[in-house]
């Protein structure tokens, strides 16, 4: 049995995290059996992960580790994998009867598409910040805030854009949402992004229409921005929504 | 019977243009018969596009048609196409039974890949221009400079990097660089982006080491970048050299 680490949220049952989103997507997709533990987004994170041999993702410019959410331990093994790109590869290597990640010699193809995607947003990505916060428990916003103004070098609430600056991000959003939409215009039709069957870097994309769509329900602007770029977003969204099972 | 159009150079034969390069890689790996049309960096790109119906690939600010190379004209189907991509699309639709520029459902992950692998490298490009002028015919080095700066809306010349500034613009390109290797570094071990067979995205990467090579005859710091990560860009480098056949 796997155990999936996942953030716990104010979302009865759910998360809304885009990361951890990914790693669901994957678990379901591949119908892989597993329970999910829910994990405060506080010092809980390296007390779980220390704890089952999971080991750290990236580290502070002081060289001490972090640990990072998704993660997964797989009793089978007794291997723990932090990571949703390294998770997937995992998978897929453990698994190998089951519904490929990484289609056939795609992984490189796609760990660039994680990248691609991640930096077209840019500095965007800060007007998710308010939906996130949203959605953390009260009491682990605190520690939200900390970690991210550790890792960004300044405090996070200090740059938020507001105003002017918040409609340039707001058009920046769009923009970056229209070209990904290009890429997915050259994959022969289908919804996902090589056709009928979906992979990884549609998992990718789910887990930032996870905030959209949660944001979507009471700010008119996530909606419009869910339902731009000829509907794209809302038929992924929908295509998706068998891979969303919270077990 | 398909006429590629090319810039002419002053390397004898030759041509060190990126874009250009992904297009002969492109019809060399499909063995697809061709010959070389070379075109001027003048107002002869325009020209000859026009005279061929290709049509142009963007716009200036003032809505003005811009016209690229690379270009195809295929006689058997009275069809010209300029852009590389656009180009491999054409390509592998108009000429299944040929080896496939996008494996099966990749055409997307490729694209992805191309603006990945492009915008990775922001402003560093800048370091590639003096290879560029030192190649170009002399009488085109006016055309060329003009035509970017009014895509940069700024003198070119004034803005290439120098002293500390260059410095900074090399750790940069090196650091893209590194990332693209750790891109290839999950393709299974092939030298290729997919393994072991070629596909579009390895030969973005080598129109990109076309310039490398060129100006490593002579430049250490080129060298020396060619032969980092672990010689991955010089292997790649001698793998995709059976494509380069020039007609």
């Amino acid at each position: 049995m796997i155990t999936f680490y996942d953030f716990a949220s104010t979302v009865p049952g759910k998360t809304v995290n885009p990361n951890t989103w990914k790693t669901r997507y994957s678990l379901n997709y591949k119908q892989l059996p597993y329970k999910t533990e829910w994990v405060e987004y506080t010092e809980e994170i390296e007390r779980v992960c220390k704890k089952m041999g999971i080991p750290p993702t990236t580290k502070r410019p002081d060289g001490s580790d972090v640990y990072t959410l998704p993660a997964i331990y797989d009793d089978s093994t007794k291997t723990g994998v932090a990571d949703s790109l390294l998770i997937a590869a995992y998978l897929d290597k453990t698994y190998p009867d089951t519904p490929k990640l990484f289609p056939d010699g795609t992984e490189a193809l796609q760990t660039a598409f994680n990248d691609a995607f991640m930096s077209k947003f840019g500095s965007s990505w800060l007007l998710l910040v308010p939906v996130i916060l949203k959605v953390l428990l009260p009491s682990n916003v605190d520690f939200f805030v900390r970690a991210r103004s550790a890792a960004l070098g300044k405090p996070l609430l200090d740059i938020l854009p507001v105003g002017e600056e918040r409609e340039v991000q707001w058009k920046n959003l769009k923009a970056a949402l229209s070209t990904v939409d290009m890429w997915y215009q050259k994959n022969g039709g289908g919804p996902f992004i090589m056709g009928d069957t979906p992979s990884f870097a549609d998992f990718i994309v789910g887990g930032f229409l996870s905030i959209v769509k949660a944001a979507g329900h009471n700010i008119p602007e996530w909606k419009e921005l869910l339902e731009g770029d000829n509907g794209r977003w809302k038929k992924l969204g929908e295509e998706l929504e068998k891979y969303e099972r919270v077990v």
